[in-house]
């Protein structure tokens, strides 16, 4: 007996990685999570990339979603499972092309919500002319399934795949938007909390930002992540603990809506942790982050910012540190615990 | 409103094909459902064809796996969401190489019991020299899941794809074994239902099947797909459907295990309309069936059998007709209703 799966295994968090590590990684061989000349399960990063005969790489990546409600503030479970799939393909550096889908449907599910979730889903691809190629639809009967689980896998190509591991000494770290809106708009909804404004999620794909950051400074940047599950607390940790160096981040410089602040300080939790789903966070060569914050202004993210920097340091190999609004500094730890479940 | 999911919508029959077509097919334009120069949506095949610079295909596939029981006579969860997609793959004409897998799991799963799905699954790709290049994990709160959701897509290299709308006058039918184990064990296992002998499932992928037989024969076999759900009756009846001809095959040829077959007419159910997970239907060139089925069992595949051939005719167009054992003849439906809930 070695126990059983908990909510916590699934919040993207600390025991997210301890599990992975118990069931997967520790089953596989050096050889078989490494893709030699390419980015396979070793990395553990948004997905993976191909070497093609050109020299371009094919860049793959899965994901489930399970989002409850699967309606809420500012999008919908369609809506996600194609921006969250796009979104990774474009945070490995490549240009998605082509999705495929997975639907597992609960019996007894309207068919009018299923059409409004897969009508949403495919009103994204359009706008970001990726094909869908493929997919499956399933039925669980009744009491069997809270309703949807539906994976999508995407496919794109790059020139040059971005691994998180390749930040280096020097580096600035930007934030593309607002942190935590997802996170908090779906917490809201799961328990019916509310405070005044308007909490909802940022849920969108980052077509528009990464394709002509890409185009303009693609080697000025070393890393690409959109914090979901886990948050920016988790893709900087992921971040520090690959790479084995030290990030600084500012508290005050990290943007943040005042209602995602205002629901996270009465609920008494960390936004850091909170999902975003149309958010990057960069790391980029530290000469050219001035010059790469002023073009992703311009193309419309105008509360992007510089949050931090990477550094070298033995004693802080793998540690996030940040220095709080008030001067103080603290660890910022991987985010451990159930953080909020069905998140996405 | 416009009524509600059924189970039937799940059973790969009639009433999958019209929810695909209502929801998603009727949602995309022509232009959207067709890959050029592939195969994309529109084909309803097993996976995708993407054309590559070289020549060859780049086939991707995805499908969801709910299999209930997860542990069931002849295998699990682990090694039928390795082997349905391989097979999928292999299907199309490609060489399996990649595999990326989604599992979301409910709070509560024994981890040993995950971890015999894991481990089960790792077997069947390191056996297969399939590369598990990506996944995620997610957990849903106890109760909202009954226990797990694989999903599965995989990648292969065609250097031409099969597509099952390619089967032409004269061609032979060759199913590569005993058909309808897979439904009937799940089934047995879901029911508590037994017959003498020992009901297990034929899943197994086709890969020492089908990569010589490509090889050899590659430009003979004119379709191909493994009959999982819906059995031989969906796949056959999708042939006739797709290219617009005439099926007949002959029930004293098709492969069935005298316990499937007692165990079908104990429950009254129609062999036919069983899953299969480890089996192979190949539309071949009339001339040369012969040939591909000794080179077949030569391959170890003893039970292959041809079993029909492919006719033109205007009044049959699109029809499967089954001469009986008893030497009548009946039209072969597309099953449906509720065939096996949760068979894969």
């Amino acid at each position: 007996m070695e126990g059983s799966i908990k909510l916590s295994h699934g919040s993207g968090g600390k025991e997210t990685s301890l599990i992975l590590k118990s069931l997967i990684l520790s089953a596989l061989s050096e050889e078989e999570l490494s893709l030699r000349g390419g980015v396979g399960l070793k990395e553990l990063d948004d997905g993976a990339a191909i070497p093609l005969p050109d020299g371009t790489y094919l860049v793959v990546s899965i994901d489930a979603y399970t989002v409850n409600p699967p309606f809420f503030p500012g999008g919908d479970l369609g809506k996600l499972a194609a921006c969250g799939t796009i979104n990774d393909i474009l945070m490995m550096g490549g240009e998605p092309k082509a999705i495929l889908d997975s639907i597992v449907v609960e019996e007894g599910s309207p068919i009018s919500d299923v059409r409004r979730i897969v009508n949403s889903f495919i009103g994204v691809l359009r706008e970001e002319g990726v094909k869908l190629i493929g997919g499956d639809f399933k039925v669980m009967p009744r009491g069997q399934l809270d309703r949807y689980v539906v994976t999508t896998a995407g496919i794109g190509i790059a020139k040059r795949p971005i691994v998180d591991s390749s930040i280096k000494p020097g580096d600035k770290l930007i934030v593309t938007g607002t942190i935590g809106e997802h996170g908090a708009a779906i917490l809201s909804a799961q328990e019916g909390i509310a405070v005044e404004g308007k909490l909802e999620s940022d849920v969108n794909t980052l077509s528009k930002l990464m394709l002509p950051l890409l185009g303009a400074y693609g080697d000025k940047v070393h890393a690409a992540q959109d914090p979901t599950r886990g948050g920016l607390a988790q893709t900087l940790n992921e971040w520090a603990q690959k790479s084995g160096l030290f990030i600084l981040v500012e508290e005050r410089k990290i943007p943040m809506r005042d209602d995602v602040r205002a629901f996270t300080e009465l609920l008494g939790i960390d936004p850091l942790a909170l999902a975003c789903e149309g958010r990057a966070v960069l790391g980029v060569e530290g000469d050219s982050a001035e010059d790469v914050l002023s073009f992703i202004k311009e193309l419309g993210y105008e509360e992007a910012s510089i949050i931090g920097e990477v550094r070298e340091s033995e004693k802080y190999s793998g540690i996030v540190v940040m220095r709080t609004s008030v001067g103080g500094l603290r660890i910022l730890e991987p985010p451990s615990g159930v953080i909020v479940p069905r998140i996405c």
